[in-house]
């Protein structure tokens, strides 16, 4: 698993983590359990098993962990363990969805969950009509994470106050994030900035950062002044997260990310970092880009032209600037919060870590 | 929109699906606003705005209202109207995501959802990525609708005691109704009857008439025994309802179904009538009916032939008593249980329009 803090905080993140972990194993387990004494197909279960056990950053519930702190929360109860558990399995749900939408072969270093299931099926079916299975029973495991990921909230053991107001705020989250995604997936490659921007409000930073932060802060009982100034932090931290991610799409070490670096040129996203390139280049660099996005076979020669272009049109450098920026606005926000110590100092690693991984 | 009741019972039940018609319109309606508001893509609510109008028995928030009044609930209060109009909206993503996974081209005589945005797609995308979006679309979309019924439930107003109990419920139905689907998709035609059977106790039995039962009576306070003997009814009449669709799918008339009778043997569909068939047929037979099953070039004459076939191995008799046998252990289980007498008669009217409906 990759870790997202590599300095040491005063809050004991890790151990907050494992605690997580073990809470999805158990739930996991008991499912297992459950559908093995019922004769139902346990393969299900074990997909959801596998993909959280490959790995993943846990940044959401480490976020809804420092969003408890900040708002004053005292040492993790066991509910903020196991609403860290329903973010992460929400976000297994979003990401298999992903991976169908997207025809991504890997995850995390491992096989998606529709191909792994197609190479199961393809034992007693012929290959086309085990592709079709593998990614209908994706769809449905995703389907089955995310109403799992609601039983995790449900059986937190919130007091009534506090599990209505998680529940509004996941309700949003839901919401936002799927449009967020129905953006990016309708919107064509373009020079244009405000789409890309807004995909990345909606899809990350509000996703993976604000809502996260803001729901560990609800359950601790927060403010409505409180939660909106977390907003303050949030949102330039989730646009910073974002733009490094584009960045690391394209010019990452697969060992160190999991993914391959030509994914996300072969899908075409419609990042920040190309939309800049394109509206950066000659006629030459945008013929020579425009060939290769959304181009299913090119080649490592193609992907490192892309990223000559990308350094030459100056929109590499543009991102790491605009990731400056937002890193700079979220920790200014951060100071003039006046959080809680320990909390403060989480965030700020966070911030950094967000801004400058490299995984 | 096609009634599941024809007859006249004390309970308005009339009134009550057009408040819940009147509710989803209401939350659509605030979804619409909110995107625009926004700038984000409205098409997303128009299409489940779109698909639920297009009609539906509303079964589920039926027997919801029923259950209500089973637990002495008494008029209809607002939140009974809301938790049935969750129930119509999970039930709109688990149609949206069933014809993803299926293929199929038609649902309540409109095209599906998939369909429907890939011919918006290729306004503007060449045909066959314009049918990747459309399917992506779909998925979203009914991610979207799945978020959304339960943000239904969440402001249904229900107190914290009831919201728990209901949460409790549909957790539980939603986990049976996916590994009912995964069931149905994972398993092969075969005369082995013990699988569709278990397909349709999960896939229909609980999901559309069990929980949405429970539910309501939870909501009015039901106790656990109740609960439990609402089961003794709701399961052998949900039996009695699938095995109607079955007979259907294959037998019934497009204009009264709104669905083609082709597309259940075009999938092959392992359902008891076709477990029967194969297990009466003579190897000539069985030879002409794996012909069909599945086969997605079948002509009218093909699916003529395999009626014969579903008639002469003595199939579709079979599934005739199967179904009469369940009706009639529904009804012996409905007396028993003593309930008011105007919920007992819309049960009653209930289960006969189920068992011998022709849509």
């Amino acid at each position: 698993m990759t870790a997202i803090l590599t300095e040491t905080v005063e809050l004991n993140l890790d151990a907050y983590r494992a605690q997580v972990e073990a809470h999805l194993e158990a739930f996991l387990r008991k499912k297992a359990h459950a559908a093995t004494s019922q004769h139902l197909p346990t393969l299900t279960v074990e997909s959801v098993c596998t993909f959280i056990r490959a790995g993943g950053k846990r940044l959401r519930p480490i976020l809804c962990a420092c969003g408890w702190h900040a708002a004053g929360g005292g040492p993790e109860a066991a509910n903020v363990v196991a609403v860290g558990a329903a973010l992460e399995m929400f976000h297994a749900f979003a990401l298999i969805h992903d991976d169908v939408m997207d025809r991504s072969a890997t995850r995390r270093g491992q096989p998606t969950v529709h191909r792994r299931l197609a190479a199961e099926f393809a034992r007693t079916h012929p290959r086309a009509e085990a592709e079709q299975l593998g990614t209908s029973a994706a769809i449905l495991i995703g389907d089955l994470a995310l109403a799992w990921s609601d039983e995790l909230l449900h059986t937190a053991g919130l007091p009534a106050g506090r599990l209505a107001s998680s529940l509004s705020l996941i309700d949003e989250m839901r919401t936002e994030v799927m449009y967020g995604q129905y953006l990016d997936l309708a919107s064509s490659v373009c020079a244009d900035l405000d789409l890309p921007l807004t995909v990345i409000r909606y899809k990350t930073a509000k996703y993976t950062i604000e809502r996260p932060l803001q729901l560990g802060a609800a359950i601790a009982g927060a403010d409505q002044r409180l939660l909106e100034n977390l907003s303050g932090f949030a949102l330039p931290l989730g646009e910073a997260f974002q733009l490094r991610d584009d960045i690391l799409g394209i010019f990452g070490d697969p060992s160190e990310t999991g993914k391959s670096r030509l994914d996300d040129l072969r899908e075409g996203k419609h990042t920040v970092l190309i939309a800049l390139a394109l509206a950066g280049a000659d006629d030459r660099q945008e013929t020579q880009l425009r060939a290769v996005l959304g181009n299913t076979v090119i080649t490592d020669a193609d992907a490192e032209q892309a990223r000559v272009i990308l350094n030459e049109t100056g929109a590499t450098a543009k991102v790491e600037q605009l990731i400056e920026e937002r890193y700079r606005q979220a920790i200014s926000a951060l100071e003039a919060l006046a959080l809680p110590a320990p909390a403060a100092q989480a965030l700020r690693a966070l911030a950094r870590a967000a801004a400058t991984r490299r995984s």
